[in-house]
């Protein structure tokens, strides 16, 4: 079957035949609809974050994919049916955090991750797992069901930030989501639904009008913020401080300038993953700043399986134009490593393997 | 009546007489017994933190306090009872922190703060204060109460902690305390107490033994570590890496040495309050360590009445030899800038108004 790699000593993507997976007892042959395409994919083709599977020369790429059971394998599971999987496995039988159902807990060493970390990820036409890793999705998410996995981030990220605010009345009306790729769009499409407690919502990048993911950040109902205009620093001034940051850049400036951002009592949450940078900061005032205004920095990783079934809530919630718009490039197996290309008119790709 | 103060354009602590204070209605008449001395009373004569009341040429010290209702004047006070002050006062009427309980959580410039910010404090023979600032405590807290209000930071602290890490299974055993100040130590003996999750306790200092702080230190049960033989970074390779980090030194660069100490998962809590500093960090090291490690940093400052109430139980469930312990000196009001001394045997000094 066909699979999208990357090989050991290179830095780009390539399709290659390799062998179908066989099911152990326990797990099931899942055949893949589709599979997304985000920064880490990029981190780990370029050999910045993860690392190959032990014993191989290459490693499947892809950890956000939609699947169909192709054979239940006397699982619980109906053939047929569509399911996306978690990311995380464990590097040892028993291990705790698995167990309890928090893999996104457990302590670096202590999983693998499927398509980053050690282990294959869903880039090929079929792949095996464990019923326990497989989370059931409507048939309505044949096209949109691999957005669960990046949606299901921000899922647990907001909880974490709920609860570190938990202690007190905390109403919250601004957000600011920082950095329009495919996860800032997503988080502000979260924040701007419904369900949540933010009525002002703004997300910070650096393009250039027209541009795809400003309009997608207007018709959201949100504020675009030109970071070469309005730099972090300038934020609560020109526009006003905020309850919530969410910061999706990975640039390191960031982890601080969002204390800097928040409002008294306010919570940042950071999801990138820098490389190491020494720069310059006023620590004393960002000591003092999270004392005396009572705020919060937190990180947050990876995801667990209620993370994803909230997740399937949110994505069904999207409004209908949001995933055709946010989906720029619908990329064949064979056509793959054009699917990796970035430009100012991509925002997310996929690679369909089948469709239902 | 003799007052403790600061006055206009001098950095040091003076013993007047002022008028005694009239209780309005709704108020109470407090004869005060002890006034505890902290680092944030250094910080308001030296200028450094807080400001004045308006319209007034000093500022009566002291926010730490143990008081006897001398006329209860209507309230449903009774005369004789034992009652220790909150800290903050709303600074106009309505104010909805306040209406709820949650002083604490008022932002800058909506609230001052006895003793600290814009309000006279507590180091005075009497002193009024409305009922709902008051807590009621046991007879037997006359030499110690005043322990109550640097005592409910800390409960403040821990339980904003704790509901960090709310979102998942949270199972913490190591906590390390920066600084063996009054505080610290405070903080380690109720992290030492049988009603928290931690087995094993750490607390830096940079002083040479003997040291009456050391003394502490071990007799609860705790390691001390020397900054100067185990500084920060090397906590985590020498020791162990820590669930929980506790901040009261106001030493800037602890905030960012506080995530890299921290194991996965763990949280940090910074409480002092530094003056600008820049310097130098790995941002990048910073920001990577929060993500993928799930780490919390915040911070705390003030306390409510419901911290206030833990902290009455956290005290009597204190050792009995720690207060008496921790209370190196007791001072005369006449004496009373004696008290503001410090030396390596000075840990807690007291100003002593009366006893019951």
């Amino acid at each position: 079957m066909k699979a999208v790699v990357v090989r050991r000593g290179e830095t780009e993507p390539t399709v290659v035949e390799v062998d179908e997976p066989t099911p152990e007892p326990g797990e099931a042959l899942l055949r893949t609809l589709r599979v997304g395409i985000d920064g880490t994919d990029h981190e780990v083709i370029e050999g910045n974050h993860g690392w190959f599977p032990e014993n191989d020369d290459h490693q499947v790429l892809g950890h956000e994919a939609v699947a169909v059971v192709a054979d239940a394998n006397d699982t619980d599971l109906d053939e047929g049916q569509l399911v996306v999987p978690t990311v995380r496995r464990p590097r040892e039988e028993g291990n705790e955090f698995f167990e309890r159902g928090e893999p996104d807990m457990a302590p670096e060493g202590e999983y693998v991750e499927r398509g980053i970390v050690g282990a294959h990820g869903y880039m090929a036409e079929f792949f095996t797992s464990s019923l326990r890793y497989l989370v059931t999705v409507p048939d309505a998410f044949a096209e949109s069901g691999f957005l669960v996995e990046p949606i299901s981030n921000t899922e647990k990220a907001l909880e974490h930030a709920h609860a570190t605010r938990s202690a007190f009345e905390w109403t919250p009306e601004t957000a600011l989501v920082l950095g329009n790729g495919p996860l800032g769009l997503l988080t502000l499409a979260m924040l701007e639904g419904e369900q949540t407690d933010f009525s002002r919502t703004y997300c910070l990048g650096r393009r250039d009008r027209p541009d795809p993911t400003i309009d997608i950040i207007e018709r959201l109902g949100a504020t675009y913020i030109d970071s070469r205009e309005t730099p972090m620093a300038a934020i609560p001034a020109a526009h006003e401080p905020m309850d919530f940051v969410y910061e999706a850049t990975g640039y390191a400036k960031h982890a601080v300038e969002t204390v800097h951002a928040l409002r008294s009592n306010g919570v940042g949450a950071l999801l990138g993953i820098p490389e190491d940078w020494t720069f310059a900061i006023d620590g004393g005032a960002l000591h003092r700043e999270l004392v005396l205004q009572n705020k919060v920095l937190f990180g947050s990783v990876n995801s667990n399986v209620n993370h994803y079934e909230a997740a399937i809530d949110s994505l069904a919630a999207f409004p209908d134009w949001l995933v055709d718009d946010l989906i720029t490039g619908i990329y064949e197996p064979t056509a793959a490593p054009a699917a990796f290309e970035t430009s100012d008119e991509t925002i997310k790709t996929v690679v369909e393997f089948d469709t239902v």
